[in-house]
């Protein structure tokens, strides 16, 4: 992990720009957070592109950061100035083909999209975790948070040091997600836009009935994609509180 | 509206039980609560049968009263010690017939023990109100909060002081009742319990789908009808601040 380039937001947040191999990604530590004084970390998931997706990543990482947390994310493959993935491109053309002619989204076209994706990116974020978590101001338990829903499903499974996850409903879900989803036994809080267009609001129902967990809770809120409320933001942080120190 | 006992609870709360003609109902008002300083009003809804259900209202009560709400409920028609009412009574014993045979509950059940219940209920809400809002330390708006889902939803269509609703799913729906959700428009906030035998999930999913307002949240956790997690509790309680203060 190599630090590129480092500032102060005007709230003192640290704001540290890295890259992890080829790997770009953005590290948010509070003012207050040290050797002495380690503080909890989330890492944010989103739907890839990390220069577009700043504004709203940053957003979060700040409120995260006034919450006592230090938040990062990673460049999913294939996204922004990562190398082109030419089977997943193909695999977004044949979705945006079938949305276009109005036919319905076959799980071929999920499957190829989606998988590939979970098997690389799933790595990488532990990866990432394993560099995080070797900075001494990072230490105590790890939360995930965001999109796509079926990387933090896989995340959720297979590495043992997340605690606790917020899932965004908002991408397309393999069926064989649901089996993992099964085996999801951390406390979950699944954020579902109501009215998202191109979603399908009944599979995330489903994988939201699939998941394991003993505490699970969805949180549906009117609108479309990116009109998350803010009360809504506010109770995700709230339960990372109450999971995570 | 006559008082008829009146004691201080514990934590500086007022209770005092009342009698609205025949029907019983409990007036709980913060320490706070004077004509000087009037506090905003929540009607706390419950499936009938005030005695039993008093500990859970007197909790949901002691809570609201914490946050600068007066809280007040009245006894169902035929439930607790009004008199028994023979034709909801006899919907009541088929829809246990339904259930214990293993039967699908049909409308004509629903409609049977529902319907009646909603058209008598509501103008006893309603007068209760009336009675409420001309006590000086009453004062803003108000909420209704709890079920049974039809009562709130017909009480927040035809009552406009009704300013915003907590309503717990987990109550028969009639068919009519979805029409009459669309007519909705106060913000709404849905408890859903994911697990809660004997309840339709599904309808409650579609009622949620069908409310009008512009404003609606469904909290879906993990659990039977009265395990609601306490954390909902304090996010439902957030709703109301947000809405009556």
């Amino acid at each position: 992990m190599h630090f590129t380039s480092e500032q102060r937001l005007d709230d003192g947040v640290r704001e540290r720009e890295f890259t992890l191999g080829e790997i770009p990604g953005v590290l948010w530590t509070p003012a207050s957070a040290s050797p002495a004084e380690p503080v909890p970390l989330i890492l944010l998931g989103h739907p890839g592109g990390l220069r577009k997706m700043y504004p709203r990543l940053a957003g979060r990482a700040r409120h995260s950061a006034a919450d006592g947390f230090a938040a990062a994310t990673i460049e999913l493959p294939g996204s922004g100035e990562r190398p082109l993935w030419t089977a997943v491109e193909d695999a977004r053309a044949d979705l945006r083909r079938a949305i276009k002619a109005g036919e319905p989204v076959g799980d071929e076209i999920i499957d190829a999209l989606v998988l590939p994706l979970v098997e690389k990116a799933v790595p990488e974020w532990q990866a990432a975790l394993d560099a995080l978590l070797a900075l001494p101001e990072i230490g105590g338990r790890v939360g995930y948070s965001g999109g796509v829903i079926s990387i933090g499903t896989r995340l959720a499974v297979v590495e043992p040091r997340i605690s606790a996850a917020v899932l965004f409903a908002g991408s397309f879900v393999p069926r064989a997600m649901f089996d993992e989803a099964r085996q999801v036994t951390v406390p979950l809080h699944v954020l579902l836009q109501w009215d998202d267009e191109g979603n399908d609001r009944q599979a995330a129902l489903d994988l939201f009935d699939a998941f394991g967990s003993e505490e699970k809770t969805l949180h549906a809120n009117l609108g479309g994609h990116t009109g998350v409320p803010e009360y809504a933001g506010e109770a995700a942080a709230r339960f990372f509180t109450r999971h995570l120190k």
